[in-house]
This record gives C-alpha cells, sequence and structure tokens, in this order.
C-alpha cells in the first residue's frame, strides 16, 4: 500500500520504537496489543498512540487492538525497510569504526560497503572487514558504486566539504556526526545527529527527577 | 529562576537545538531574533516555536522577538547547563573510545572521569588520556568518586547487569548505546539512545523526497 500523505515529523520519529515493541511482542507469540499495552511499555499515553497509529493509516478494534503483524509491516514500508542501503563511511576515527560495526544496522537492511579516510596511515587498515580507502579516491567509488547514504564521521572543520563532495557525487541521503549543522539542497535528505542533544535531555530527567527543575 | 513546572518530553527534545542556534547567533553579534527567523533555520513552523517558548517561561514582544541572550540563559537553566556532570563510560570498545572523546561535552558541562572494560587486554590503556579500568573496580571507584551519569557501550548482553551495578552504585542517570531498552526504577533517569531510529528517520526522509512514500 503506497499513499502520499505526509506524516509529521514527530509521528515518525516515534516509528521505529513502535517497530520495535511490536516485533519484541511478535517474538514472544502474541499477536494483538491494545494502544494501553504499548502506552505502558513506551512511556507515551494511549492516546497519542491512537492518534500516531491513525495517521500512519493503521486501523485498531474496539476491544481488540491492533494485529501485531499488520501495524509492524506498516511501520516497516514506512520507514523502508522493505528495500536495502548501501551506505558509505567517511572518517575511520573511532566513530566511523563503531558505526561500521553497529550490527543492528545491518539487520535492518543498512550495509556499509566502503570507508574512507583522509589519513595516509589508516588507508588499507581494516574496518568491518573493509579495507579503508583513500578520500581522493570517493570519486571514482562513487561513479561506480550505487550509494544511498553518506555517514559523516569527519572532524567538524571537514564536514561541509564532505557533504558536497558526497553530494555532487549523487549521494541523496546525509547522516552528519560531525557536531556542526549542515545545510542541505532540497533534493538531499540530511540528519544532523547531536549525541550531545540526548545527553542534555537525559540530564533534564535527572533534574526533573530530582525535583530540581 | 526555578520553576516547578514539568515541561512536555517534545518540547525539552528540542531545547539544544534551539539553544545551539541561539548561542550562534549570539555569536555572530546579534541580540534579538523572531520566532520567523528561528523557524527558517530550524525546519519548525514559527507557531510550533512560539508555544516551546512559552512553554518555557520565555517572553516575546510584538514586533521585537526575542533576547538571545535571555531565552539562551533560560534554556540552559532548563537543560542543566549551568553545572557539570561527572560522567563514565563502561565498555572502552569503538563507542566508548568514540564517546570519551567526543569534545563537545566537555564545553557542554560533561567531563568523562573514568573508563571501564571488563577484556583484561583493555586494562591499562589510555583512551582521552585515561587508563581503562578494570570492571571488577567499578564498586570501588564508584564508592569513592561522585559520578552523575554512567555511560553504556557494552555488548547488549552485558548491559542489564553494568546498568543494575551502576544503579546499585548510586549512579542516578543512565544512558544507554547497548541497542536493547533498559528499564528503570522510578529514581533513575535513563536514555536508550537507538542509532539505528535516527537511521530510519533518514531514510523515511529519502523517500519523502524521492516521492516514494
Amino acid at each position: 500500500m503506497a499513499t502520499t500523505t505526509h506524516i509529521p515529523a514527530a509521528v515518525v520519529r516515534r516509528l521505529p520504537g513502535y517497530y520495535r515493541h511490536l516485533a519484541e511482542r511478535e517474538q514472544q507469540g502474541e499477536t494483538r496489543i491494545s494502544s494501553q499495552e504499548m502506552s505502558e511499555r513506551l512511556g507515551l499515553t494511549a492516546s497519542q498512540i491512537r492518534q500516531d497509529i491513525n495517521c500512519i493509516g493503521g486501523i485498531g478494534q474496539q476491544g481488540f487492538g491492533y494485529h501485531i503483524h499488520e501495524l509492524k509491516a506498516r511501520i516497516a514500508e514506512i520507514l523502508g525497510m522493505t528495500r536495502s542501503y548501501h551506505m558509505i563511511i567517511l572518517g575511520a576515527g573511532n566513530l566511523g569504526r563503531a558505526l561500521a560495526n553497529y550490527a543492528s544496522f545491518r539487520q535492518l537492511g543498512y550495509e556499509v560497503c566502503a570507508v574512507f579516510d583522509n589519513a595516509t596511515a589508516m588507508v588499507g587498515k581494516q574496518v568491518a572487514g573493509l579495507p579503508v580507502q583513500s578520500i581522493d579516491t570517493l570519486e571514482a567509488w562513487l561513479a561506480a558504486h550505487p550509494v544511498d547514504i553518506g555517514v559523516l564521521c569527519v572532524p567538524p572543520d571537514n564536514a561541509q566539504e564532505a557533504f558536497d563532495r558526497l553530494v555532487d557525487g549523487g549521494v541523496r541521503g546525509i547522516w552528519n556526526f560531525a557536531p556542526i549543522d549542515l545545510k542541505a539542497p532540497p533534493n538531499v535528505a540530511l540528519n544532523n545527529v547531536h549525541l550531545s542533544d540526548s545527553l542534555q535531555i537525559l540530564s533534564y530527567r535527572m533534574r526533573e527527577i530530582e525535583g530540581l527543575t
């Protein structure tokens, strides 16, 4: 079922969590679930969950809840989990190596195909079974291989240049871990990840629990 | 200004982005900003931004906008940026090392004080200027040093045990990077980070741009 409806970003952001929870319940042999049960586990109100599911075209039944398998399939479809993605990593430092080795990505359909670095000392070293390639060969590689997503694990000063080279080479999805807010042209999807955001949100919760806020 | 008002999680999640943007504008010598200007840069509607700022007690003026310095200070206060945090990292693999070396954390008041690992081969090695300690010494360390936040960079099978040991040792904030949803007692703040969530949200945006969703 393809749909042209726009799904609000806030809803999309909650879908991976819903998916994980549904997969977990399905693995436990369950076939249906209520918004109330999801609410308890996910820390959202049942009403919020019903709204979100309604928004993605999921249909629940009064007194029955949702078919886990159906709902899970619908979310997988929306998140594009029914296909696979070719991903390359720019920057073979600790973070680049960590992401290259992150097993969950492959399970979800994201395959790291190449790793690049600008340090001569890194070139040729193995990262997640792949030889690190010189960043000088990036354009040649992009011309010869399909790449869906480029992951930026480079220092902030190199991020804009690396971004431009990926986009010029036809990459349409950029996952940026350099702590700088890049801007993308309208035909490129960009996610600026700030790991510190998540740390600051944690601190807020700590203060809330302590009653200090 | 201390306030006892609960701020919705969705609003808190947007505050670090607001803060970064305000800091950037302030650095450029600007002193005031409108919700419209913030909207253009942040990809949120001006109305959403006004609601959020209203929710944290920020006051704007018709035709003037917000005082950047005041608003920034208010957000810093809410996010607990006016104090510093002692952080320890469990797991000195690629991700643990990447986080230990992440410069932005220190700038925001988060100091990595110790790194632990269960692999004998890792113990004693230097990570971000700290010697990796044996996980066997964790309890002794917690008894002797103040620790606000424990960062879990351990394999999923070890995550629950590591979590329990931190909580038993008095740590009240857990930042979990193991790809497993841990559950926390009510007096502990827990942030389960799933890096793949951010990747799936990126994929959704790519499909949206391609017109496939």
